[in-house]
């Protein structure tokens, strides 16, 4: 079949109108230019988020990191895991709930935040190049009232949606 | 920011103001309640977007349908293969340069298209609830922004880019 004909299907729902396929495609560059800049140090992006919300809040279990990270306890012990073997973090037995265990990083976790966070914040700069600080929050706001509307979404729609596990 | 009780790190990147966590959040919720709706069909995410463009434009080479998508060529071939053991769509040899294969829906990959595709209208609508057209073409607009930003950084960051691999 030569190009000229080929057959064009009713485009009902082009991918220029779809917010679910814009978000997928920046979400993809973000990612894939994220892990240009973070592989030197030996962090993987299965890891980053986990090593943000520590920097942010050490000490965390691994139920929450689980939860501020949005991925299953599977994924997250995976990447805690993975951590611990790159002598960025260390797991203790939280003393007063012997169930729990609290993940605190180590000195190399955070020499890594001195490191990485000054770069990934260049990052989100040169990324959001050309827009307002009104623009990036705007942007922002329209995002956190997508994620509000699927969370309820999903909520109403039974029990299936916190049992599917997406890679991180 | 409200200090709990909880010792925080410094926290100079708050997730709420990074535009790489939020769009990450919200691509996950989304890829999570589009899962649910089309995982009846025997769809997964990992043939959705080729399913997409082939609905859009019968007939694309393999090659073709990778750029379309914007995943690496192998990631193609498996979602392609995949659809192909579930006769959704089949690969016919191009007549006029044989290095070429072009992918076709078959009849069950076009019910399809009837199927899921007023229900995908559906869902975009439900998690758009309570944005105006106006709003939902700014957000699509600050994305594409972001992603040409991403397109030329990823340029200049040499030849890295288009090797790294992602899932789907």
């Amino acid at each position: 079949m030569a190009d000229q004909s080929r057959k064009k299907g009713d485009v009902s729902f082009p991918f220029d109108a779809s917010v679910g396929y814009q978000v997928r495609v920046t979400h993809r560059l973000i990612q894939r230019f994220l892990q240009q800049k973070i592989q030197s140090s030996g962090v993987t992006l299965g890891m980053w988020y986990f090593l943000r919300a520590l920097w942010d809040e050490d000490g965390l279990t691994q139920t929450e990191l689980s939860e501020r990270v949005g991925t299953m306890e599977p994924t997250a012990l995976d990447a805690i895991k993975a951590m611990g073997q790159l002598g960025i973090v260390h797991r203790v037995r939280n003393p007063d709930d012997k169930r729990k265990i609290n993940i605190y990083l180590t000195e190399h976790g955070w020499t890594l935040k001195k490191e990485l966070l000054p770069e990934v914040r260049r990052i989100h700069e040169a990324f959001t190049d050309g827009l307002s600080p009104r623009e990036i929050a705007s942007l922002l706001g329209l995002l956190k009232h997508i994620q509000g509307n699927l969370l309820v979404l999903s909520a109403d729609g039974g029990t299936a949606a916190s049992d599917v596990s997406l890679p991180p």
